[in-house]
């Protein structure tokens, strides 16, 4: 089996992890992209509940946050994340999302504390660098591969000073593929004048671990993060970056992650349902496509 | 003199031309950057005020919405830019800046009309790039520089299919660098990694034609359009990339854009001194040591 849609628990935020599990296998998919904080009565307990109900996990959804400039800001990053890295070993999913972090200057935007002065978007992108050299080991010994999301430029203050899928390679670079990869999320990147050739080069370097799809809608959200729509939605042309993807080697399974007002809020059988339907009219097609000509 | 303070009229939206005029020159700036629905008497009208105040035209906004997918609509797309292109000439800058314009599924969005199923970037590019090509004789006739600008790619659907600031040299690089020019808005592309290797990169082939300043902020405005701040409001480090842009040659006029709510809508003598003291403060030391260096 090759593209398993899977449903990204940020699309359906209002159910718990039980409810969540249900709704997806009830819809007859096969595996579940989870949010930490769902894993309210620890991992392993999230593990055997997601493997009852006849689900894997595609991956986990976030480590990260590594920007702070100062020494106890980074204690407590590391710890957060060694924390994600065995949560993802315990739930069965070797891949666990990780989302940078932004500006020191803009810590506070997310609830955060930072120098509301830093503004130096080159020496955030340094600690980052720095970070994710302390974790790798500690990720590697728990079989979890860090997987570095490139978020849209709009993010780049409060949320991630990483914003291009070339950006995240370069980063990944001095690390092993098996310890450090890339995901693709249409929203983020589809922008991007270099996106084909960052997704062959991702492929080439055994990187591309993850692919997440929604579309980019428009007019922004007043809450920008929600801007995300479902594939049809927007302006993002599913078939181009499909075809990319599945041509640069990727086989996995394919999240579905929808942060938006409506969609968020509707009855979540309905949203799986449209996911569904969308994913094999506008997605899976170009994916097989491809798959089949590599 | 280097690096002069410029009013984009753009800041103050609710200023008929010879007001802006005014207040430019009272806060005593030699430069004033003019949007063309400002000439309502015509070019050679607004070129007399504006000399009649002892001010100088840094530029004109703007050209471009080049990504008609159709031939009525490309042809009026030639058209408006012609006009354009003969405007600036009047006023005596050589600086046309130039929006590319957005996907045909999104025209609707900014109330033009396109083909809403076509959401191909990389053809709505490939036309930026062959209406370009038409446009440039007529440019270099009348001694005008096509200056395209790198928008941010939260309007990549809407507004510019053009993102970077190498993606600008990309298109610009079968043309003299007297034709095409490109643009630094802080705005705009502050959050590229590539940021500092590409404004070297259009100081070494003769590009840098315009550097407009104006800060990101947080949250995104309900308008995303204005989103833009004063400098010092927001999270760009003005001191990086006024070096960067010093460093690469540029000694020109540096304009102040700001698309904001509260500030369009406050006293434009405010703005004026306003942004007077931010500039000395955030942008023109950073300038000055540069180019002190280069």
């Amino acid at each position: 089996m090759s593209f398993e849609l899977s449903l990204n628990t940020g699309t359906t935020p209002n159910l718990s992890l039980d409810e969540a599990i249900r709704y997806t296998a009830e819809a007859g998919l096969s595996h579940i992209g989870l949010w930490r904080h769902l894993l309210v009565d620890g991992a392993e307990a999230a593990a055997k509940a997601v493997s009852a109900a006849g689900l894997s996990v595609s991956s986990l959804c976030r480590g990260g946050f590594l920007t702070s400039s100062d020494a106890e800001g980074q204690a407590a990053a590391l710890e957060e994340n060694r924390a994600a890295i065995r949560e993802a070993a315990a739930l069965g999913t070797g891949e666990l999302i990780m989302v940078v972090g932004g500006l020191p200057a803009a810590a506070h935007v997310l609830g955060g504390t930072g120098d509301r002065a830093d503004k130096d978007v080159a020496a955030a992108r340094a600690r980052v660098a720095d970070r994710l050299a302390e974790l790798v080991p500690y990720a590697a010994e728990h079989g979890v591969r860090l997987v570095l999301e490139a978020l849209h430029p709009m993010y780049a203050a409060d949320r991630a000073v990483l914003s291009t899928l070339d950006q995240a390679l370069d980063l990944a670079a001095p690390h092993s593929a098996s310890a450090v990869g890339v995901v693709v999320d249409t929203f983020h990147v589809w922008w991007d004048p270099r996106l084909a050739q960052a997704i062959t080069r991702a492929g080439l370097e055994g990187r591309l671990a993850s692919y997440q799809v929604c579309d980019f809608n428009l007019p922004i959200a007043s809450d920008a993060l929600k801007s995300r729509g479902m594939m049809g939605d927007g302006y993002v042309d599913f078939s181009a970056i499909s075809l990319a993807v599945a041509q640069a080697g990727y086989t996995g399974p394919v999240e579905v992650e929808i942060f938006n007002e409506e969609i968020n809020n509707q009855d979540p059988a309905l949203t799986l349902a449209t996911m569904k339907e969308r994913y094999e009219q506008l997605v899976l097609p170009s994916l097989q496509t491809a798959s089949a000509l590599v």
